[in-house]
């Protein structure tokens, strides 16, 4: 099974962009370790980062020829893209959204989703490793509804 | 006389995509029964469909230098691209927009149109017949207004 | 087939009232094309107008035992008649909801309509117009729901 | 005594509008069941339907001349009608607020009555029985008010 | 000239409905001054009083053959009839807004009116001189607008 | 059967509590009353007051077990405990709000219910045959239910 | 007896100031009418204007030893000033508030008026005939209390 | 190190209670498998569950002398228990919110939460999995913290 | 006479909790404090702490009949604790809210009290001699309400 | 030292002006007794009472060469005075924000204090003790500041 | 030609006041280097500062008769005073608006300007050159407006 | 040094885009005068147009290696562009926001940046002009930092 991992505006300064935020890991750090992850859980993962919203809505819209299903750090798209919303309920793909910051920790805009109410979850405030926590949360699932049928 | 017709986000995957919600019919179908339509009347149309915001600004400017007319399904740009309300605004062509679905049915966040303020009127809840009637639509109005001068 | 076309409160001053928003076309002008056109098709319609809320609810109940779908323009009523919501989703008839302006391009109140919820579609911009795109979208709807049977 | 039992807007559907919410029991039964309980309480009822909002505020006026009290489903008008609640306030006669359906289990904008501030209490949510039960609600109230002159 | 006076609904309970806010003054009372003070301006009026909002529509629409000038009190529905606003719109008749009681110190939605804003004026709070202050401003209104031609 | 009768926060100090907004009766002459009306109807109640939240959800988790009904004045909490809401839904046991006084026409905040919406229906304003009328809507709509299968 | 009338911010540049709304009647001219007026119905009037809010609440205070009553054109402190508000509370003089221009058909934020509740009643959009006819509706209503006790 | 889990109201009813939103899963194997996974990684949780708000503030205050860290899923408090918001705050103990179902896909009112902001993170949505993504996250988290000193 | 003070939610870590916020002072401190300044003027007081809003409401129940008035630090319920409130207004004894911090300059949900508006007064921001002075406002009402009779 | 008291808009009016609400004390009284008091604590105080927002702005600013605190009664400017609030943050002098009455109980509007945020507290509803209870509070706070250096 | 250079309330402390957001430059600096920079261009310019704003309104209303333009920095006043608005309004100078600090970047209530919307243009952020900067774009618009004619 | 000037959405239509808002300026010469401004001011500038998002973001990505500073034109993504704020934020250049036209006087949904926040300053109104202003701001920011150092 192949899962692809989006990560979405300004992400690519990750390590660089507000540390005391986000961290100091850079996005290829991340990468890496969910590569290995995804190696020891038998998986494949193909990542991608694009600023772009209709980049991204691209990106989920072809994965539904080989993706088993999503992770989604949708940046600043994650409280007004109803564009990339709405391209997820279309591929009906099993999607996790996350964040590295405690999103609710912060200004009041960053507290609502539009993205989340057409995942089955999301993890936030935990750093590179929420990727890591969203990745196991979605395989775990899947295995659950394929063993369900 | 030419139309440009633009499909938004998302509405490369009609037939797929919730078929419960937008029906059976592909793109291209539409496209095809638009163009005969076209002939009909003796006009040519051009369509055009892009999931990106700029790429739909782009072929609004573009348009003013050969159309008399678009129509645009703005897909969940509807709600929220002012940069596509103020490029409709600036181009000064008359245009309607287009729903598959009647959108006034569906999520709250569906029932306010940031584009329909700038567009001569709008048609919606009709599938793939709403782009028939708003052609329709568009070209009398361009006649009566031709016609007026 | 019966189609019942019901005008709501101040349309009998059509072409009288307000001519630099809604034309100079007058209700008579109106049901007469609406009614060519209806030839046409081959089916017949009945037209009303009133400017009362309970008489327009009483047109829609009564239609239930004879009319094969709705054409409503219901005017002021579109921003508050929760009474003609109630009697459209009670009669179940297919309907249509009709505007002669753009009424996204007027008063704030006019961008909220109770009333088109419980329709198949709605037609607002063409003027006189949008009661004739309304037909042609309701027929539609109304063979391709009898064919899929 | 007599008592006024009011039946609003598409309430004369019953039985057989949206059965699913509002069951398949007519208003003549509801009205026969309510003779019957009248007459076991030793009083008489005098029922009237309208979808006029006017004719349910006549009807009210009218009343103030000859009723001990008030039953009124005021259907879709509980939510925006405050010319029938200023005449409930203008006659003071004790009314009761019914509904059929649970309306705090339905759409958000059945949840605000008008009308209910002006009235002694409200039953809903139990179909035809709302009405018996607000029937003796009133009783015990009037019986209550006049044993305590 | 004639003047329409329309007195909208409840106003015919008045003298007898809750006189701690509206006075004992009864609305025939109230006619018969301004009838006095119309003779005394060497004018006409005419009155009608319902409580049904498709009569106040019909009413002022009839109006717009024979008046001059309207004055109403909305009564409840100066907070929501869209229906007569687009009525008062429609006939451009100019019309002057009245209250007897003072709504801005009553209830909470007293204090919007959706007419006001298509009137050219508006008195309240002076009980039954409301309605003489009114003609006296309207008669005013409509001689300087006669003399500025 | 058996149904649970609970009794929110405040309502142990029942007649002596604001004697002019609840009355002078107190809670063990409702209590006694309710049992009469059971008794007579050929059923068993068991009460219980508590000011708190917790024991409230406690007391409701438990009636799923022994009870074939719940009836509930909320006092309070009916506008904000989302705890008892979930509670009533988690047992799916048919229930019915009851308040004493008419809550609509009190302050502001008590016209919110979050209670009322996983309830069947709601009684309000009778004072202490309230709770009478409920048990009786109640105990009808269960034989109904038992009826129907 | 005495009545005072306060001209608020900006009414000094009146006759100047945006002639298209407020027309080209100046301050003195509106003066002198209504001392005209005052002298025919047998009683004197003492004018200020003042831009300054401190100002008109020290009038009103003043006010409160010698005046019977108080015609005030709050101007823009119409939307905002509270003190204006609380000193026509504190003196307990009967007041009318006045425009000149149909505030209701203009901005959004004039259309509420903090100083309108503590009034007995408010005219507006009569231009300069509103101060007169206010100054009808104040006399009037001062004899009325008076022959009254 | 000892972790702290605190389940809140109404999931004691866990597997029995609405099962096509929150699964088959008991409480108990849900703690039985975090007990299974603490062991692995060398830690000791304790469980507690409780449906009143003030004994989960007594156990969170009580934690800050012997635990680690807090996993809590607030149930319905996560909503409006300002109270146990503060008792996070002042233990000073990184805790994780977890919930079964993603709350965003769910009611309006379940998309806020007054607890996430004084977390260090949140993971929802994906069932009984949900506490163990949470239980590896807050672990990492308090590790990384360590070895940061 | 005796007073009764209640501190609410999470007070019971005063000193160690947040002490940036809340200062250094223990909850024993300021009891022993205000046990000192009572015995000065000649009264007793008994203080209690809870984190259970069910325990607040049965403390103040139980105090109608002993204590001569309340001092309350809602903490955290203070912003929507309604039961509270409802039981303050049950038992009519006069009651201060005291808070040790200036809510006002803290977080926007601190700025709203539902308890405020059924206190007599209300003082915050002083620390731990916002009780002091709480109490001797209090008994200051005390002795001018028994004084005047 | 020395304290600058500030009594707002209409408190020149106390003792006057609905004594129903603010008592009969007036302002002369409540300046004596702060005298006192001032002596009592060995301090000195300084009064000074205006209707006009820029004179308290000067008093303010003018104060920071002298005074050691401030006591303020912003009367309505409490709610919209960001001007007031300004000059309080840049002359960083201790202020007390003062009520008379419980605003809180009182109109909706009088709940917001724009002031309160930049003050160290607020005292409220004690009547002309307020003053005195918040200079106490006041002096406190200074000295443990005085002591903490 | 001669500008009007007006600075709001709380500008006086300018340098002393809150120097991390407003900077060390006192207002004679400011007006020291805006006399120098007028000079340059040739013109002159007049300077006042008041914290009164019916200073201000008199201020902009004496401009109307020697004044070329107006420099405007309102402080506090930006965000309520409607009599400042309605002032430029009347006097019909091109104006604009000035801010030292960034007050998008601050209080929530200082991103809303009643003022802008009659300005010419704004300019914030750039402390003491933020009015440099807008004196220079007022006489370019001037200039070109000169120029048009 | 050098700076990027950042033209937005449909800025490339300039001059020819409604120039009753915009005037007839083209983007080239604006582009044109300000590369003459920042040849006198000794500094490069780099100017760029685009109508996406997504390559605004990375434009400003890129300026982070070489520019000293930003101007940026968000055009319609003024209004909702999170995803550029966050650029901005995370590049930590010194940014200006530039409009032509003044914001505050146009649509509703044009008073509210969500640029602003994260820029020094911006300038508004003043046509092809606001840009100049910007720069000399801009470069006087960038000055009055480097000195401090």
């Amino acid at each position: 099974m192949k899962i692809l991992v989006i990560h979405g505006p300004n992400l690519n300064l990750l390590g660089e962009r507000e540390p005391e935020v986000y961290g100091r890991t850079s996005l290829a750090d991340i990468d890496k370790r969910l590569a290995g992850l995804a190696e020891e859980r038998g998986i494949e993962i193909q990542t991608m980062q694009s600023n772009s919203e209709g980049a991204i809505v691209d990106a989920i819209h072809e994965a539904r020829t080989w993706a088993g299903g999503l992770i989604l750090n949708p940046g600043a798209y994650t409280h007004y893209s109803l564009a990339i919303r709405d391209a997820l309920r279309a591929v009906r793909l099993p999607a996790v959204e996350v964040h590295l910051s405690n999103v609710f920790a912060r200004e009041e805009f960053r507290h609502r989703s539009v993205i989340a109410p057409v995942c089955i979850g999301s993890v936030c405030g935990f750093g590179r490793q929420s990727y890591e926590l969203a990745l196991n949360g979605l395989l775990e699932y899947i295995h659950s509804r394929t063993e369900a049928r």
